[in-house]
């Protein structure tokens, strides 16, 4: 390999999701291999994405990154466990037409630049780590031509973040927890791409939240030493949901999807809780959306909408129709309206084409609604403004892909630097 | 027996109890047998407690009930199993001066008139029923002769309201579940009296709340159905707890007293999360009063003050010592403070000779708190006027007695009728 100038890189977008069986807890902390399967449902990256560029170039002296413009270290072991795991794995490279030639050995010695970016709040609790180094690690064996398979590149992942592995896949997917002491079955496979089950339309509500939140690293790890609860539902409870939600989701069986989804959340809310000191992650915001949509699921008899929440009072409420998700968003709105002035449509993102559907693109169309009649007296009054910061409407989505554009790098093309 | 005018009567007042080792769920809905043993503290009844009066007279054509004023049905089937259990275990009284003369077998037929006052307010959610049911128990066994003793009584008591039978000892309580299918072995016991450990001092904050609360009868039946977590709490914690517990507070050993119940308090709530539809008494500010005893306990190294929560969001604090009480006040007064203009001799109730040690009786005394050092900037802004409705000042107390103070009494001794 000759000492040339070239910078030589990859982008790549890669999806977040949104466990239906949750992972809480880890048996290995420095592998993260989790106590318990999972089971994730993949979110359209169109709306909630990270976006990564990797770069290569011999004229690196170190291999730096930045997330969302801003230079972060890797010195930490998450980082650094991701980029030894990826480059043992680098292959031969080549690119005539820039005169880049790099041999399988190169990779230990080269310097990697990535920049990194959500298309969402980092601080909106969006499993942001999640997209972030299923991203890295995604785009780096792009770069570097790594022949794994993405379950094989998804055990890599898993180190950066657990629920990362995850993201490797579209639609809707399962990490497998492994019994292997190094981790290498540690792995997610897809259970249906994101084309299985395409009625799902996915309401995600960002709460607001004035307490400090225990993050989800150090609150699992909690949990492990002081749950007396967390090993019986680990060992009891989740191999069964898992199996019955598989089925659940093999046979589009929304009503036993929902029922699933929302008892393990609770669960897994159930052992926070039990955990000492105890972890709140739900707020009453967050509960008044559970009461809300608890009733209407018993006033329709049949369920319509499942709810999950990850460690944060966001709620993710997975409607089963489009026309659901119409009425979910009209009773969402009533009781959630925006502050005076808001503009609808930074009240509503993602896909805010529901907006128009749902006959709220108008002025004064949110002070109309009309209280939904089977929930109405039952989960507060209606004056709770600000409660909700915004919604994200979105759906299953695909997994990662290559951006072959290169004007959606973020590095520049000649230095390797952020543009 | 003569068809005599007289009117015989006996007035009792009983205790309200707080669990710190939980009760929650019952394996026999009927006679109300719990699916473990818990353990209480009673409470001093000059602060919070039940008084009834009981009266009998050949000149009642029906058994009659009125509770605070307002005649209530005793139709009930717990009413029932209580007033049949006693009746069946009435034993001969004579008052000659009145001119009295009740045989044994009498009971069956004489009717009774009951009433009974809270001297709180019913729907603070402090667990009425518990003194209620106790009251009315124990003022019927002095009023018909009954021989049973006070764990006898439990027995009774306990099919008006499970709680109810540990509000007939005073101090330290324990329920033992018992074994047998008719219940006569799931009774109450004194495990020590009030005296036993008398340096602790109980403050109780009475939390708004604007959410309807799902009550402990169905909520219970609703966790033992859906939980997948309680019968393993029944079964593998709480036992070890129980033994534990009993030796804290044999021991007055503050540290595993205030460890016990708080993990207690949290598993019982984490079960009723776990339940399906979820359970939620505590709300945010039942959460930022955890946040706060939880970091002071931290940050003084060793356990100051233990909480422990029931079915609703009131926090029951329990303070190592009269210091740490008076310190607990003015962090809970600076974080949760009146509403302007209230007197702040109604909103600290019960034994409010603690506001004058905390120097909290003069004027603008709460805006003159600082916030406590260890937990500044730790559970929200000092923003949350009205989150507490007020707080009670307690201690453990004695268990049931008779008043014999005739103007004491709630029903006239000429008509049997509510004064």
């Amino acid at each position: 390999m000759a000492a040339e100038k070239w910078v030589y890189m990859v982008t790549a977008q890669t999806p977040t999701n949104i466990a239906v069986i949750k992972y809480w807890g880890k048996r290995d902390e420095v592998r993260i291999l989790p106590v318990n399967d999972s089971i994730s449902v993949t979110l359209d990256p169109d709306h909630l994405c990270t976006v990564t560029t990797v770069a290569v170039s011999p004229s690196f002296d170190r291999d730096r990154m930045w997330l969302n413009g801003k230079e972060i270290s890797l010195s930490g072991s998450r980082y650094q466990n991701c980029l030894r795991e990826i480059r043992s794995r680098g292959g031969d490279v080549e690119d005539k037409e820039k005169g880049v030639k790099i041999e399988k050995k190169d990779w230990e010695r080269l310097n990697l630049h990535i920049a990194s970016h959500n298309n969402f709040p980092t601080a909106a609790g969006l499993a942001s780590s999640a997209a972030g180094f299923a991203c890295l690690v995604f785009s780096l064996a792009k770069l570097m031509n790594v022949e794994e398979d993405p379950s094989q590149l998804s055990a890599i992942a898993r180190q950066g973040s657990g629920s990362a592995c995850r993201s490797l896949f579209g639609g809707f997917v399962k990490w497998k927890m492994g019994s292997k002491d190094d981790g290498s079955d540690s792995v997610a496979v897809q259970l249906a791409d994101e084309k299985h089950w395409d009625d799902l339309v996915i309401i995600i509500a960002v709460v607001s939240s004035r307490q400090k939140e225990t993050s989800s690293t150090s609150g699992m790890r909690e949990s492990v030493e002081t749950s007396l609860l967390l090993q019986h539902r680990a060992k009891e409870v989740v191999p069964k949901r898992i199996v019955q939600m598989e089925e659940a989701i093999k046979n589009r069986d929304f009503a036993s999807f929902t029922q699933l989804s929302c008892k393990d959340s609770n669960q897994f809310h159930a052992v926070c809780l039990d955990t000492s000191p105890p972890i709140f992650y739900m707020n009453d915001t967050s509960h008044r959306i559970i009461s809300l949509v608890e009733k209407w699921n018993r006033s329709e008899g049949t369920p319509q909408v499942a709810y999950t929440f990850d460690a944060g009072p966001n709620a993710v409420l997975i409607a089963r129709n489009r026309k659901v998700a119409v009425q979910l968003l009209q009773g969402l709105l009533y009781y959630f309206p925006p502050k005076p002035d808001t503009d609808m449509k930074s009240y509503v993102v993602g896909d805010n084409s529901i907006l128009k559907e749902a006959g709220l693109d108008g002025e004064n169309s949110v002070e109309n609604l009309q209280p939904p009649p089977e929930i109405r007296d039952n989960i507060g009054s209606q004056d709770q403004k600000g409660e909700v910061s915004y919604f994200i409407c979105t759906r299953p989505g695909r997994g990662p892909v290559v951006l072959p554009d290169q004007t959606q790098a973020l590095l520049d093309p000649e230095t390797g630097l952020p543009k």
